[in-house]
């Protein structure tokens, strides 16, 4: 594994928030999947998308090639994701999706992954042992406590990446919640725009 | 016509911006039209969108329903337009807009409107003096000067508020660039969601 190591970690870092959009589980279907390309935890440069489907296996390729493919590439620094299940149990493999892009990155939940429920879950599904190891390859849960608070925190799981550059990317981006704000904005846009009002 | 008078301007004073994204022109089809709500010029607080017909005559009732449906209506002040022609000549009537909406209107561009170029494109469209109608419902063309810049301008035409008011709006919004942050974002996410990699 090559970690990327930071020098410093600057205020107008280049960070990719990914997430994906809301729809109906257990149904057959492509859901957006939104990256959005912020300058630290202030200014939104970019927004890319790309479709995967409900449950399936395509998320790695598509979120990989959706960022080779933006004319942001070259500026990212890191790629920070809501999780590694998208559109249900269509799991990104980091080890993977870093190998494809050369980009660290960088998971962030908001509650501790329950893999005892995950494991459950994937075995309802086609290639479950496939999901279960892109789910074992996300490593090490880290606890981050939350900057100001004592008891709350989140959690991170890191490819390519030393754990304290992670933890300082991810404090100084997280400008207005608890999370890095191209993680909140994400999830803003991909929701926004996977509900629409009736024709 | 009532105006919105604005005692202050609050610096988290919501704002609604509304673009549209990326299409063929004279083709046929539906293009995204994306409305962000921000906290004055820093802060994005929700994304909404909705669809339109290229060349069609739906954006003034699709784009007021998108607003009234928003889960964020009752906190918006007013709402901005990136130009009044949307999807090609699908034209906002910003009277008919305010009317639903009961918001004002500001819309703004970047380069004077040529109406006689305008005019000349429409003839060749269904229905074109309904959007001539529109065209020139949005009013007189106020030039407003780019903060810290003697010659630059940009261009505002409003509805149901005070031109004073409405240009104090503009420069305390435009954080980033010479426009409005919303709809500097407002055209990022519809761009970034209407062009998709090849599947």
């Amino acid at each position: 594994m090559n970690y990327q190591k930071f020098r410093t970690i600057k205020p107008e870092i280049r960070v990719l928030g990914v997430d994906d959009g809301v729809f109906t589980p257990r149904t057959k279907g492509l859901v957006p999947v939104v990256g959005v390309v912020f300058r630290g935890g202030y200014w939104l440069d970019g927004v890319i998308h790309t479709k995967i489907q409900i449950d399936g296996l395509d998320a790695t390729n598509k979120i990989a090639s959706m960022i080779l493919n933006s004319p942001h590439y070259k500026q990212l620094r890191v790629t920070m994701l809501n999780g590694v299940t998208f559109a249900g149990f269509n799991v990104v493999d980091i080890k993977k999706l870093h190998d494809k892009t050369k980009l660290p990155i960088i998971v962030i939940t908001r509650e501790k992954p329950d893999f005892e429920k995950i494991r459950a879950a994937l075995k309802n599904l086609p290639k479950s042992e496939e999901r279960w190891n892109a789910i074992k390859n996300a490593g090490k849960i880290i606890e981050i406590p939350i900057r100001g608070s004592k008891n709350e925190k989140i959690y991170m799981q890191t490819c390519g990446i030393l754990e304290e550059d992670a933890v300082k990317i991810v404090h100084s981006t997280s400008t207005r919640s608890n999370i890095p704000e191209a993680l909140r904005v994400a999830h803003i846009i991909a929701s926004g725009i996977s509900i629409t009002e009736p024709q």
